[in-house]
């Protein structure tokens, strides 16, 4: 019933409209830098943040705009992350959302702020000034408005990333939709990543914080890039109600389908982000069941996709099963070595590699063609309980190196 | 008073001898694959372990046999790890010190063994039988014998790694000398890193151990190349008495003079192991101060050198300073981000970058000129109290993904 359409865009929702342009923030006029999403009234809102003890001005912003469960706009740029600029970013973060206000005319703790780009670099706030009038004159609910938000968000991102559902709760129509930004610096606790929801769904602050809180943690927060967490990651979501559904202030039906609905979108959006990982040419999808309990098989999962010699391997097609055993053996995890099954899959066929711990005559050529596929999926079998976890990555390749060997140039 | 010396290798500690053959664990007839390090008398011993959930065989064969805390022998092959081959594996394992002790014509128990190289691989143990006596025959105390020997146990390490120490006590002279193999994999906890000590003190079993321990967890428990923690490594250390000091049996003057010895010889392979990790160009050292403890020092370091964008933009010589805040930010240790002060250092001088948290004014053109350079020190002042902890590792490189994308074959 609940179905991922790639053609539904933040603007999808009933009531919300978008814009992105170019104010200057990056060197090229091609490339836009500064976003804003908007809905006509005001919404249910809330956000989920990185656990970086270093954090962006923006986060704290919309954190403090966010005490009263409420917002209207939100103005994300990029190309400058607007952290590690002490009191002068804290200022400029604010006045992103006081100017962003006053053109919207609207409340300024109703606007939300978010930024992405080069750390410790003072951001140019007469750029996003000049910048305002246009990016809310532009404003639209036609696709156009919200493509041209999710492109103003993406830094070395190679594709956009939006999506959304339709679904009905009660005869009503409901509609989700979510446009996020990647690449490097993503792991668990959302590095670097953000994702901004839109909703016109009703429903009470305190279930739409606890839905996107359990929908995080089995999607943003279980996919890895690089190991890196980042200093500035959100998720944000507004649900604007004008689906007029009664509202939810319980945990039925309505919200079960609702949470089901958003951890889709959201784990939807994880594999995109991690499938445009800095330089990635694969999807690398790790399944470990049959573990002690779910943090077990989670921790051990993470530890495969975060392995750069497992990441590297996957990048030369190479069924080198041992490194995928030596990540489990040192994510601290309590398992029997002796117990573990391996094998690797993907629309090429599925192939056992590893038997309780050790090789198994397998075919070469036939592992080569599973992995040379673009989404490669490992498969863990712990044999110990039942607990299982999915988490995502990439593969680590010569372009990661090359993006990442000088990016602020 | 305590120097490196570069010429001196495992065999210049008075009784002990080496060697090096090719017994066709690698295919190239070139690359010698089985060492063997050998005391003309029993020697005190003990060794330090990877904590990798997944061993070795060869760690289980050698935790046996030092259980009398005495060896007189190590035999040790490269191309194979000899792990995660279940009960064929650790059969091998025996059997490689059985043959071994009866060419030597010693207890089986005094024999030690490790191996490095691919795992789940079944060891072919028929190679490392022909060539034992070979092996045996071309014992030297020569220095091309300690020679052939560190260039067996190589695998992608690019340089041999020797050095040693020479120092007094009391009258009488001690060498202390080692031999090693990094290379990937390298990670706290001593991951695909195989060191081997000889020396010709005369020391206390539970002395040498301790002196051991405290050693390696500043040295070869602070070098990481990817994050990487191995199955195979360990740190054994043989000290055969002939240097006829008199035996250290509590923590006087003698012994502080050998744990510094010690200490300086394995920070010194250390570096040299961090430096030649796969596909490094340079050695990064993170020295972390003013922290709260020396755990959080260290834990703030690891994180720093560990961290695929720092060591992408040390490659790229780019003084990226907000990707050190990020990873700080990341390591679970509570700080102020805005009391730290980051700095870049090298033979062409040093420059601060970060201050209080927060960008300076630098000249761009002198950092480049620092970065560029092969050994780079990261200095980080917390301002919080006055622990400090240095750690060592390499930048990321498009040679690391080469080596690394198809290793196997």
């Amino acid at each position: 019933m609940i179905k991922i359409d790639e053609n539904l865009t933040v603007t999808s929702p009933a009531g919300f409209k978008a814009s992105g342009i170019h104010c200057g923030l990056k060197k090229s006029l091609l490339k836009k830098d500064l976003a804003l999403i908007y809905s006509d009234v005001v919404a249910t809102s809330c956000g989920v943040y990185t656990k970086n003890k270093v954090k962006g001005a923006p986060l704290t912003v919309t954190k403090q705009h966010l005490i009263n469960k409420k917002a209207q706009a939100i103005i994300i740029n990029s190309g400058n992350a607007n952290t590690c600029n002490g009191d002068d970013g804290l200022s400029k973060a604010n006045k992103m959302t006081r100017l962003c206000a006053k053109a919207l005319n609207i409340k300024n703790d109703d606007v939300l702020v978010a930024s992405t780009g080069v750390i410790g670099v003072p951001l140019n706030i007469d750029a996003i000034k000049d910048g305002i009038p246009q990016l809310v004159g532009n404003l639209s609910e036609d696709i156009e408005g919200a493509k041209n938000a999710s492109m103003a968000i993406m830094t070395t991102d190679t594709i956009q990333k939006q999506a959304g559902i339709t679904f009905e709760i009660s005869g009503k129509k409901v509609t989700l939709a979510a446009m996020a930004k990647g690449s490097g610096m993503i792991h668990p606790n959302m590095a670097t990543m953000l994702s901004f929801i839109t909703t016109d769904i009703s429903i009470s602050p305190t279930l739409l914080k606890e839905a996107l809180k359990e929908s995080v943690n089995v999607s943003y927060n279980r996919i890895s890039v690089d190991g890196d967490s980042s200093t500035n990651d959100m998720v944000l979501i507004m649900a604007n109600g004008l689906a007029s559904n009664e509202t939810i202030t319980e945990k039925n039906n309505d919200y079960n389908l609702f949470l089901e609905a958003l951890t889709s979108l959201n784990i939807y959006m994880s594999k995109k982000i991690a499938k445009d990982g800095e330089g990635a040419t694969k999807l690398i999808e790790c399944t470990v069941k049959n573990a002690n309990s779910i943090d077990d098989a989670e921790t051990l999962s993470k530890s495969v996709v975060t392995s750069s010699l497992v990441k590297a391997a996957i990048f030369g097609s190479d069924a080198n099963w041992g490194r995928i055993l030596c990540a489990l053996g040192y994510s601290n995890v309590d398992f029997d070595p002796e117990k573990v099954d391996v094998s690797f899959a993907s629309t090429a066929g599925e192939i056992l590699v590893c038997q309780n711990g050790a090789s198994v005559n397998f075919d070469e050529a036939k592992a080569k063609e599973i992995l040379l596929q673009d989404e490669i999926k490992i498969l863990i079998d712990m044999k110990l309980a039942s607990s299982e976890a999915t988490t995502w990555g990439c593969d680590l390749t010569y372009d990661y190196v090359r993006i990442n060997g000088d990016y602020r140039s």
